[in-house]
């Protein structure tokens, strides 16, 4: 059988994250590191047949310009985070995948985001002329790589929220609105993700961005047979909250507040310094709690930009609880991690699954995804547990139909 | 239909878990305080018609001779942990129970244990004439209150570790073992646990010591019907590791080094600080995280005694993982509790649970409660979720079995 | 030799601090309690010959209205921080001091601080007025007990800072203003430490509010013989830091960050959770560093509320520093403490270093109290050790003359 | 004026602190880093006309034989601590240093020790042959480089702790003992010192290894005319306990408990994984806080190997303590730095004192250099502001001396 040839275009590839996945899987290819850190490949998923990370065809399109190798080595020179030898190792193809880099758009993202633009928005095209070029891209890419599928994943800075009008929950008010070119309530991240269904590629947002996958663009991917998958990708403070919030509720130990500080240095810290672009991530954090223990104790995320630390992401939770005999206690945590190396594994694992989804002619949101993600659309589980069961259940259920499948073929 | 009238009797009745379970109780009894901190009062366990807390009868015995109230001041206002007004509220109670505590036995339970007896051990009484004592006690307080049930539960000082004989693994062995008065592999915790079982109590062991219950008695249990369970509450250090261990595993982010360091200044830090009964709770710490991993991390745990803590354990736990591109982060956790406060309600959760499976007739280990225990015997799984699954689907299955038999009736 | 006799007036009696200064004081008097948390206990301070705090008499102002007693049992039932049985030694004498508790004014203070109000304002009342009605319950208070000398201390919530004009430099322009009724540019903190200056009464800010001891008044006590010192008392966070950063510029560690986070819950919390009334505090908290270091590393302090957390402060600081080889390091620390309880014992070595400034007959600013305040008045050195070095400096300057006077009288 | 010719003679030359002296000090000479961590680079030690950095000769000895960049690599790559380009770019001058480096002993260091070294250690040799070994490579390395001064620093691995006797306080009586070749009671480091005190180099014990400054070495130093200062550097946990401890003092807040907990997992952890080892160092960590307050709270020092932290070290210190009213609270901090980063700067500002000492014709202990210490050696300030008061009044003296002179002269 002739597996699918499979690329990942990645929307922000200059972005640490996009360039910590592309270091990585050029690494993996090599043998040069371990698979630690990605969910995919550890024993329960291998009955699945997902595409190995060595297969992926990669490109993608950014809103600066810059040659990626410089990108990598500013990323791990300042934050020391990797073995050198490693991107020493891979410069050569790093510099090839250069050539996969289209020109991207900051259409309505804001001061913060169009700031970081090398060159100025295209505001003599019109938003119908920006989705043909997106899509232009895209069919180019798999074109001239001769792909099956190409799976698109949101890796932008984080855009304002937009607020959502009866517009965005139809697809053919959307359409006309995109139509008449109305600017003000569509952004880049819902044009991306537009194109992307349009092109058969199946989408994931794991950005916080709430204008990538509007209600309407969940309803046509549904009719159109593609899956896609957000919001906002869960890689560490609130990846910690959702495992351990449970324990509280089943120990019936009433939180009282749950403080959480993160203090972080690059690109994405120094966005999230802009209060509009900040309010999408507070808003992808904030449900978390209440959604697990069904009650709202006091809580506030708070982001901070310290340039210091780059990519090493640090965060203080405080959580004042009651115990027996309404008894305070409290509960602290330190997580110390790299941003980046902490997404960049998840990417790869959400192309692999996404390539499979549309490999099964799954359509709309891919809700067994949700532990991937801080604000899962179509999902009410919360708990980490929760979501992992979610995941289990669908590889099983696909573990089961293939060797039913297998032994009617037999 | 005539409810069971049920007791708790507790061994080690003026240490400070008890001295909480009793003022907890009585406060719960007034409606002072809420019930947070007990599982078995939520909501998922309604249908289960446990025994209400305010109809228990309490007892119990000790090694130490004093007044309830007194050590109930004293706990209470050396820590402040409970606003005092609610042992005000209980004062005439606690001074009523004083009468329920019996004398109990330190055999053979190592030399920081015996210090505390405020009496000498009964030397020239044999290990049978000791368990007839034991037996008389729990005999005269089912008369006395007129009790269909007598739960008991061990709260007293962890023994140092009982090195295991062919003869505990098997009843007759062990009888006549017994008989022969061999002191050296017979501990008091035996004792209890042999004494409780032949007077048809359950029995649940709280603590870490491995004398408790041996192969030799769950088989006893098991033929004569009674529920039993244990080893050593998970309140604290351990409770939060096998709540965040899953999420290292599901996430294939590899853990390097997990130490812990718990600071505790209570009698139970005093003994602990004795390396011999040490080395019984590190035991049961110590198997959690391999379990639950598959594999066996750099890891130690420490206990040290701190006297001005008291009873306010303050735990830091230090984990060093690996993640993508093989990058070292780290994650740590402070967890600051009152530790009588966090055991006390487990006790009253144990004894409902416990109470229910003797009238099911259940009998032998109570592996449904494995969520309760550091080492649950007889139970693989130790991550917390998947311990909850385990409790939450006999919740079902009891309730599916009651439902059925309601119809039947009806 | 008759002593002084000497009465503390605190502004903002009915607040924590208030409080715990009052509860403090009669516990010491009563023996109940040691003098642990006071500077001017210790030995060092001996040949001083201050007052003891047994003879203070105590009054003050508060613009609501309450009980002391309730007040006290509010605070320190909730935080469970002391032995209630010292509260309840000195019920009797709390309850007496409620007599000497006069209302006070919330001119110009912002809303937070009018809303806890529970009298409106005096607004038919000019400023004049306002300071007439100050300086009578001043002199009422004095007559009534019989003082010699009596220290206000401002313990009143913090105030929106006060945007220094040329007026607030010069005395005599200030007084002209002042007489025109011009309440926009003139604060509650102001009247009160005019009044207390023509009073004869040494003044000690404690709080943060710049608008209390603006240059005219620094001069006005000068002229006037009248000894005065602010701002912001030196309790948590701030304090450590002042202990810490030397260690770095000793060792010549390159402070990178420095970030702070304070979660409180008592009342100055909530007033601080008010934009205009926090951007005070986070002004005299913010030039320590910079004047110790030399330099301005990206260092932001934040407060939040937290209302479980009462009067129990939780602060973390993470700093980042640079070391050799250029390479990044970290430390963090948190600080757990009560609020009220830090503040309280300075409140008492301040006035009891106050009245001895008085006897000595030193005027204008107490420079040697540096090491109390965060933005201490008339001084550049921020480091708590040159902070103490002056203190010791003045003890033994203080030492040598009253040695001088005894042997010239003798 | 010809400026002295200076060495710098490291024992223990292939271990983690000297691999990170040599790979800083050839890149402060080729203006690759900031002199950031140094403390004698800073503005007030100017006058001292101090030997620059990149004047030095380097020199030493080990009981391993192993090429200096290997070590480099081993430790920088493992930890990523340092720009990796920094250590290319002195690659050959690291090499060339191979060259430098002589065979070291490690008599009667304990199996700990002796079990690192690549060659058996010399039996076969008196202890008076061994001295004789010692001097001829010092005199060697002077001779062949031309030295005015050699400054010898002991960075080898911490010995077990040297029970001190009679003739260990006698300059004559442990040469009789030295004559008779008694091996139990005198080490390696012990062999150092005499060694270097007769080649009349300066020698600084930079380790916690108490029988290397004997009472009778420091006593032949003095009469010879040499400057000598040890025990055990300053670092990390103790530094910043001797920073924060006087705080408390100062504030009169009553320290109850002080417990740290280092992890470590550098050879220096490896070592003081064994229990006599680690005693040594324990004991010097130990006095500090008795001696800074003048009393002695419960507080324990711990120190744990764990490998995956290399020469990262992370202690965790809990600081619990009593405050007015006599309520508790809690300090805590967590410091995270590299070990060997913090300790060699350390070793350039010695050996650049110890030369200074030597040309100013010191002799004997140098107290000025007490902050340097964990166990300053004839000093009994431990408060680290003391200490560097210590400094500040040296350095000040040494100005003016040479003012004085240069006046004279001029």
């Amino acid at each position: 059988m002739r597996r699918n040839k499979v690329g990942l275009w990645l929307i922000g590839a200059l972005g640490s994250v996009s360039v910590t996945v592309l270091t990585g899987a050029l690494a993996l290819r090599k043998g040069l590191i371990s698979e630690t850190g990605m969910v995919t490949t550890s024993e329960p998923f291998e009955p699945l047949e997902l595409i190995p990370v060595a297969d992926f065809e990669f490109g993608g399109c950014d809103i600066r310009q810059s040659a990626l190798l410089d990108s990598a080595y500013r990323l791990f020179q300042e934050t020391r985070a990797i073995d050198l030898r490693i991107l020493k190792a891979v410069e050569e193809d790093l510099r090839d995948l250069d050539n996969n880099i289209a020109r991207g758009t900051a259409r309505n993202c804001g001061d913060a985001i169009e700031a970081l633009a090398d060159c100025s928005a295209r505001q003599d095209v019109s938003l119908l002329q920006e989705v043909e070029l997106i899509r232009d891209s895209l069919r180019t890419f798999k074109m001239e790589k001769g792909l099956d599928v190409l799976v698109v994943i949101n890796l932008a800075s984080t855009e304002p929220p937009l607020a959502m009008q009866d517009f965005h929950h139809d697809i053919d008010a959307f359409e006309s609105r995109l139509g008449a070119n109305d600017c003000q309530a569509i952004r880049a991240s819902t044009l991306y993700a537009y194109a992307a269904i349009l092109e058969n590629c199946p989408y994931v947002n794991f950005t916080p961005s709430n204008g990538a996958l509007i209600p309407a663009l969940v309803q046509l991917a549904k009719s159109r047979g593609i899956p896609v998958m957000g919001n906002d990708g869960k890689t560490g403070e609130t990846l910690v909250k959702s495992a351990l919030a449970p324990m509280f509720l089943w120990r019936n130990l009433e939180i009282l507040s749950w403080e959480g500080f993160n203090l972080l240095g690059n690109m994405d810290g120094h966005v999230l310094d802009h209060p509009s672009n900040c309010e999408s991530k507070l808003k992808t954090k904030d449900q978390v709690l209440q959604q697990i223990l069904g009650y709202a104790p006091h809580s506030q995320v708070h982001i901070h930009y310290v340039p210091s630390l780059d990519d090493q992401k640090t965060a203080w939770d405080f959580v004042h609880f009651k115990g027996f005999l309404d008894a305070k206690m409290s509960f602290q945590f330190v997580w110390q991690g790299y941003d980046s190396l902490l997404a960049a594994p998840l990417i790869l694992d959400l192309a692999r699954m996404a390539e499979l989804a549309k490999r099964r002619c799954e359509s709309g949101l891919m809700a067994h995804l949700a532990s991937f993600f801080k604000a899962p659309l179509g999902v009410s589980e919360h708990s980490l547990n929760g979501q992992f069961d979610l995941l289990a259940e669908y590889v099983q259920h696909v573990k089961k139909k293939s060797s039913r499948k297998l032994r009617t073929v037999g």
